[in-house]
């Protein structure tokens, strides 16, 4: 028996055929190079009738799909900010036409994130687990007691939009203030607007184009001791801290597992993130929540698109949560 | 068909009878007067039993206590700050033993509290409504998907925790950033030092001895025009907006629900707070939440150990979420 998993990003696509124990049997990913509405769809069809071609003459059970963006399962519709024409996107309707008969299921990829860090990567059985990505914005998958969580219209987990200190900011109705501070755009934006203050005429990152700058080139300056790049890094640590923090005091996880292409470079400030996190938090529940980085890389988010899709399969329903 | 509930306090426990429909028959109060530990746990019981008596022939199907503070259903012990020995103390078990054969439920008061409010108050019929209960401290009930949410240990809802401003202050140990600004005492003490500061000899607060402000005091100073309750009120109306606005974009609920012993006075603002919310929360997400004061007063907890109650009768056990 096999399954197919797609991971839906706002660049490209990426489909991998799965056996029932979730190993990868194959695997190809597509640009979206430049397709908008109903043809970033047909994309995904075309990927599912590869898997399903690669499948042999074993039948695909299930399809599952992440998408950057929410998947409100109430009305069976998605919707993606980065993807132009998917505001009420009835995607599930699409890939159901293509794939007759087969289970079709959506999800965000931020929900795929945590159910595939849970199942095999970096917080394997945790039934409490929350999943930080952390790229160009930020996202929250939530796992708990055992379930993920759809909340009213499917928008659970917009943790760029955390409020995080009182003073707002003009950035925040765009980005959210979490989002604006401390995601991979956000710290390349903030170290841009230090440059235009004219305040540190003094710092590396003047050698850069400003439009040019990432995260990546922050981080590598607060290495050498630059102090914009120290005050913007230091900045993204606590919010990323106060946070978690957050997510601990409310939902009381016992691993928070932190991911995205930050994480990444950001790694390194773990420890710094954690002790932020136990000054804030309530301090029971703060002392029983682990923090690791992710284990599965740009994968993660596909391994959880196959346990929904082994979770459909039927006749033999499996039970993975 | 009767069940009892009861809602232990910091100070006193209130137990009912309950018919099948939800419906009070009797109603007790007893104050704690000094008892601690066991003792506390035998003042539960003492009520229980009275209930049991006042059911005559009736038999009791089902016994649901909340309690201020953390349930652990995996360990079945509960934690009450407030109540001196209660650290991982077996109340189900000493209930379980007074009450032989009869199921026993343990809650937290928030939770309990959401589950009356969504059951027979502001929230009936939500299957994702957040209670926020402001007293003397902060907490916050969580119902998602049609379910409570227990966590890791049973520690979800500790808002007072969150972290809603980067400035870290000398009381966010003791009792978290949100609780130490925004909580009745909070709101208290926050007047207290702005006294202390000696910024504010033209406050109407000075009249009265420092230690015996309120924050009915200080909202009483605040329609007055004086300047310091005033600037203790506003930070309190935003961080109430930018905790609604992180449980919003994490979760995803219909409504807020507003209650304790602040709201009450504070209801007036709940316009101003719903207005603080929308310009941090994830925009769509907080575009589809309620704002509502609580309905049932000091008898949501109440109702919300009825309904967990009724929903553990046997033989013909009840699905009430």
């Amino acid at each position: 028996m096999a399954v197919t998993g797609i991971d839906l990003g706002g660049t490209k696509a990426c489909g991998a055929l799965f056996d029932a124990h979730g190993n990868i049997i194959c695997k190809e990913s597509r640009l979206l190079d430049g397709r908008t509405g109903k043809a970033v769809g047909e994309l995904v069809c075309s990927i599912a009738a590869e898997m399903s071609a690669s499948a042999g003459s074993e039948p695909i059970e299930a399809v599952s799909v992440c998408v950057p963006g929410i998947a409100n399962a109430k009305t069976d519709t998605v919707w993606a900010p980065n993807i132009a024409g998917w505001e009420q996107y009835p995607l599930k309707q699409q890939i159901e036409a293509a794939t007759p008969g087969v289970p079709v299921v959506i999800e965000s990829d931020r929900t795929c994130c945590i159910l595939g860090e849970t199942w095999k990567g970096a917080a394997q059985g945790a039934e409490n687990a929350v999943f930080i990505v952390v790229g160009t914005g930020i996202g929250m998958g939530i796992l708990i007691d055992g379930h993920i969580i759809n909340g009213h219209a499917g928008i659970t987990g917009a943790a760029g939009w955390l409020a995080l200190n009182m003073l707002y900011e003009d950035d925040y109705p765009q980005f959210g203030c979490f989002e604006s501070n401390a995601s991979g755009n956000g710290i390349a934006r903030c170290a841009r607007n230090a440059l235009a203050s004219g305040n540190y005429s003094e710092s590396i990152l003047n050698k850069y184009v400003p439009e040019k700058i990432t995260a990546s080139d922050v981080f590598g300056a607060y290495e050498a001791g630059d102090a914009l790049a120290a005050s913007v890094t230091e900045k993204a640590i606590k919010m990323w801290g106060m946070a978690a923090a957050n997510v601990i005091s409310l939902l009381n996880p016992e691993i928070i597992v932190w991911g995205g292409g930050i994480f990444g470079p950001a790694v390194q400030f773990l420890p710094r993130i954690k002790e932020e996190a136990m000054r804030w938090a309530q301090p029971v529940a703060a002392k029983q929540t682990r923090f690791a980085a992710a284990q599965l890389g740009s994968d993660a988010a596909l391994y959880g698109t196959a346990r929904l899709a082994l979770m459909n399969t039927s006749p033999h329903k499996i039970t993975l949560l």
